[in-house]
């Protein structure tokens, strides 16, 4: 039996999750859903934002729905999805930006790079390794060089090789992945490449990039379709992954009842999706499609509608 | 007697910066202007594209004019520009960025962070050093904090403390500095702070960062102004600055007389700023409008003009 792990976390992820949920639940009342609590939370009530007996128990899942985890201000508190993402080896983040003329899949090396971990305090200095490794930028490589392939585009390379000699690795590696997969690539610095996508997105097809320049550029391209609130995103690695939505906790209109649920529920199409269920997928997002033109839409699209109104329509539609 | 090292450098650099350099001499024609020459086509007849000569010119001069350097995708070329920055310690990379309705500076960090130059390979994976030092965060954060309050704005402070420790430091110090310089503050992580200055950029005034982040979000905050053309840019230090066009070498149109003089001209009016000549450099800029409104522009912004006919009328405005 399928066993999804359900983690809605703080703020709108406790309102967002239950409607993708459903959705889910809805195509396939088989399979097995359980909720696991991590996040403030549960940090303000036991002081530990996420257990080993947590990480263990999304382990034994097949795939993660994700919600959203409040970060307080605490330097003791250790952010909750980076401890996941490296538990769990999600070596790949996925954040698809699709608009008018464009789709663009950034890539994100998402288990390495600045995130290494690797950082101590001199007296008068601070420092953080940025680690390139040769086994981290095969296998991102290789995912980003057959998921342009499996599309048929060219990929991109984003780095900053000009300046960073680790990045001359990355390049390297990545060059030669696309070769592998047949893929023809282009290598481009990521400074000329964040405004690039922006003057020109249909330029872009697949991007790979290390872990915080992929950051970075995912947020900025998030800017052709009018913001982050409505975008889906994976965590995918060998054994397992896990589906976020790319907007945050939103303590600011939490618990009114009318947080978008469309990134959301667009994280539960690409979970569908990576189980196997493509045309499930494409379902869910004709389906979004239909409602958005009838004016079925939560207020920061406009609409009136409450994001259970919004969740209720969804499934009819389905 | 004030002295001018200038510096075309290759390809457009060696059109767009005689235009700059007259703008100069014809309001300072008592200064010194002299040429030093680095760069590719250097490095093509000697394989040196900067020698300690050169480093010793450019240190005995009271400011650069600096037009663009090609680097070829040669693993043993270094990059000039920036071995400039650290061997005359031009620590404070400023990145204007106007339009309607708003006016913002990117501060850049120009002199650690990834920049360090600590790298190392290891048999599986490269290294890179991201040094945040007290000193270095110190004087950026002062530099940008009394920006800030010469200007009456609040500062923002972009950084990555959530996921990088060394960013808690350099937040933690340039907190501390706006507080001494009387200007309130804000710290916004860098990956919101990109897509946010598209978003709002009115809400953005003087934002300091560290040395990548700011490369990256002074590329995306030229989106704003339809890219990097017109962009001007100064890597200041305690004893010398150096001023430059955004733009690079842009070999495709070199040769052709057609390139847009105009950042290059921006970049020696933030140079007469700099050394006091703050009307001079009000004054440059008001003739560069009235010479657009006037359709007198160069093929990239639709107009007819060589780079040679725009530096003539310009003069002649001024
Ligand atoms: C919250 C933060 C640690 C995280 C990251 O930097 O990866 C977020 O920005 C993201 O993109 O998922
Ligand atoms: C050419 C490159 C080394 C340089 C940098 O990264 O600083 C450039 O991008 C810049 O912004 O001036």
């Amino acid at each position: 039996m399928v066993r999804i792990a359900v983690v809605p976390g703080d703020g709108i992820g406790r309102e967002v999750i239950p409607v993708a949920e459903a959705v889910l639940a809805s195509l396939h009342p088989d399979w097995d859903f359980f909720d696991v609590e991590v996040g403030y939370a549960r940090w303000q009530r036991t002081k530990t934002a996420c257990t080993d007996d947590d990480i263990s128990a999304l382990k034994s899942a097949d795939a993660i729905l994700f919600g959203a985890v409040t970060t307080p201000p605490d330097p003791c508190y250790d952010s909750v999805i980076l401890r996941i993402r490296q538990e769990l080896d999600l070596y790949a983040n996925l954040r698809p930006v699709k608009g008018e003329g464009f789709d663009i899949m950034v890539v994100r090396e998402n288990s390495e790079g600045l995130y290494s971990g690797i950082e101590w305090r001199e007296r008068d200095r601070a420092c953080t390794v940025r680690v390139v490794s040769v086994a981290g930028s095969t296998r991102i490589g290789r995912y980003a060089s057959r998921l342009a392939a499996a599309r048929g585009v060219p990929l991109t390379i984003g780095n900053k090789a000009n300046v960073l000699k680790s990045d001359i690795l990355f390049r390297e590696i990545c060059s030669a992945e696309a070769s592998r997969a047949g893929v023809s690539y282009e290598a481009r610095y990521i400074d000329a490449l964040a405004l690039d996508i922006l003057m020109h997105p249909d330029r872009y097809h697949v991007i790979v990039t290390t872990n915080i320049f992929g950051d970075i550029l995912s947020d900025v391209a998030g800017y052709l379709v009018g913001g982050l609130g409505m975008l889906p995103s994976a965590n995918i690695g060998d054994q397992l992954a896990l589906f976020e939505p790319v907007h945050g906790s939103a303590p600011d209109i939490a618990g009114q009842g009318i947080a978008n649920p469309i990134a959301a529920v667009r994280s539960a199409a690409m979970l569908l999706d990576h189980l196997g269920y493509a045309g499930e997928a494409e379902r869910i997002e004709e389906a979004i499609q239909s409602l958005l033109h009838s004016g079925i839409k939560t207020p920061d699209l406009g609409g009136e509608a409450t994001t259970e109104e919004f969740g209720a329509a969804l499934l009819l539609a389905l």
